[in-house]
């Protein structure tokens, strides 16, 4: 293993110490529950947005929190959900008179963290809900998984239902547009390599020098097929073609398209793959109304990539388009 | 070699096409000089800036072309310098009245290509001039150096002579503070892995699974020496300390801080060493005015990192927190 790392069993907090150091005016870092959260939440006036997932898919969710995105990350150890008292100690902490919206991505692990750190915090009086995101069209089931799993779709949901939330929705409105934009998001994935957690200290699955993973899950879950290395034109005929065919996008839609990065494949191959999947979709009469290129949910070191389309209308088009800020930046 | 490519000959072109889809209300592609510009470029109110390389270093440059950074990026095949009639003709179709900045990392066969269409567009008429930048502490002459390299610190000079520029400064102040920022800014790199151009197909050099490389340069070239692997916090020691004591920055100075990966590093990683680099820094007397973390100057896969120091004035410190913006962004 060939990471930049001191203990591996610190790895998570290491990094989410780095995060707060390198954000001293917007974030605040509570390290007994491996927490992120803004330092102006909570906020009386808007609803409470909370993510939790395992830890290795940065810049989700940790970096993801700002203003117009998430109140707040309480990430579990790599690829493992967050203990039931990290997520109810954040959900108290956070909680907002006008609500708290917990956003899980579909694992069985997740869920149940959730969903039982919601019942003790609506026991405590706190207002909570919780939304299931699940966008990965790759499987029904899978490794973690009864039914499809969440992957890097999640960031459209994130995106919309912060910036309703910012704008002072209320938390039925709130859920209403969040189970929207889910239900019109479709992601697929496919891996060149496998990935490496620091505590493992070895590749998580074998993968050999000309196989690919096609359909791959955001913890190296097996997808729908090994296949053998083919060209950037076939695999994003392969893994579009899937997202397309399953909501199904037609002729005439307006989408929002992510090539999202798995953590080890530089952003040269990435724009690589978008201008492929840009022209496929206009060859297809589909029209691209936002674009998003780069890192947004990824697997460790990883290299892969997976490719997201949302079906856009008036309202997620200017949820999407809406200001915000997190820590991931150029500037 | 497992990478997203259709024809490795065409790795550049397919990628700058897919940038410039992506991109198609701020960014212009030329196939014929491997030119991307700004849609609004050349402007006859403003110094242009340009930028060239080679190729495999992205987002640096063509992906840092935008309001308030360069003007246009003319690179060259994958770790190769532009051809000279690509700068040459890059410099003619960009050209302003105020004047042209070329801007080149400190490389042998750059330095030729940028001097050699400097005299080509000066014959025409043109007012040009040629910077160059060698931050890189690691080594004083290198494989296709003389001199110092140029390596990520460059950021830092494209984005201050960019809001200059910007701001309707003239090409000698332009110069001036380009020839200052690069005079302050100190880098120093180290490889995990080697790094694979497409059109080789197997890694530029041999790294043992245990070595790294301290002092790399962005082609793979050797650095100080060759170690064993060792923890994050004596990895930033080593090449933070070569930072520190190279200008020297000193105790009570106040500095930009970046943490780069060099293209197969995780986000999480980078945060880890900026946690480590700052808490250093701060021990050592030295204030953290601005901080950069991500990928700025890659080495295609390369997994590895690079920290720069740039010792801040209120004159850099303003032009760095100027607004731009360029193809890479998270919403």
């Amino acid at each position: 293993m060939k990471k930049f790392i001191n203990d591996p069993k610190n790895f998570v907090p290491d990094m989410l110490k780095g995060l707060a150091l390198a954000n001293p005016d917007t974030l605040r870092y509570v390290p007994e529950y491996n927490l992120i959260h803004r330092a102006d939440a909570p906020n009386a006036d808007k609803v409470t947005i909370i993510q939790g997932s395992g830890s290795g898919h940065e810049p989700a969710h940790v970096m993801t929190v700002g203003r117009g995105m998430l109140d707040a990350a309480c990430p579990g150890d790599v690829f493992a959900a967050p203990p039931v008292d990290y997520v109810y100690e954040t959900t108290k902490l956070l909680a907002s008179p006008k609500g708290v919206l917990l956003l899980v991505n579909n694992y069985t692990g997740d869920r149940m963290a959730f969903e039982m750190a919601q019942e003790m915090a609506r026991a405590d009086g706190i207002r909570v809900e919780t939304l299931f995101i699940d966008d990965d069209v790759a499987v029904k089931d899978s490794l973690y998984t009864i039914g499809r799993r969440g992957v890097a779709g999640n960031f459209f949901v994130m995106k919309a239902v912060g910036a309703a939330a910012e704008a002072g929705a209320d938390l039925d409105e709130i859920i209403r547009i969040g189970e929207k934009v889910n239900s019109v998001t479709r992601t697929m994935g496919v891996a060149l390599t496998a990935c490496t957690p620091p505590s493992k200290g070895s590749p998580l699955f074998d993968l050999g020098p000309d196989e690919i993973e096609i359909g791959v899950g955001i913890h190296g879950e097996p997808g729908r097929r090994r296949g053998n290395l083919v060209s950037a034109d076939e695999i994003v005929d392969d893994i579009l073609g899937a997202v397309i065919t399953d909501l199904p996008f037609t002729s005439g839609d307006r989408v929002a398209l992510m090539v999202n990065g798995l953590g080890g494949t530089p952003i040269s191959e990435l724009y690589l793959l978008y201008g492929l999947a840009h022209e496929k979709l206009v060859s297809a009469g589909i029209t691209i109304g936002r674009n998003y290129v780069g890192e947004y949910c990824t697997s460790l070191d990883m290299a892969g990539a997976s490719i997201t389309l949302v079906k856009l209308d008036e309202e997620i088009e200017s949820l999407l388009a809406a200001p915000a800020e997190i820590a991931i930046r150029v500037f």
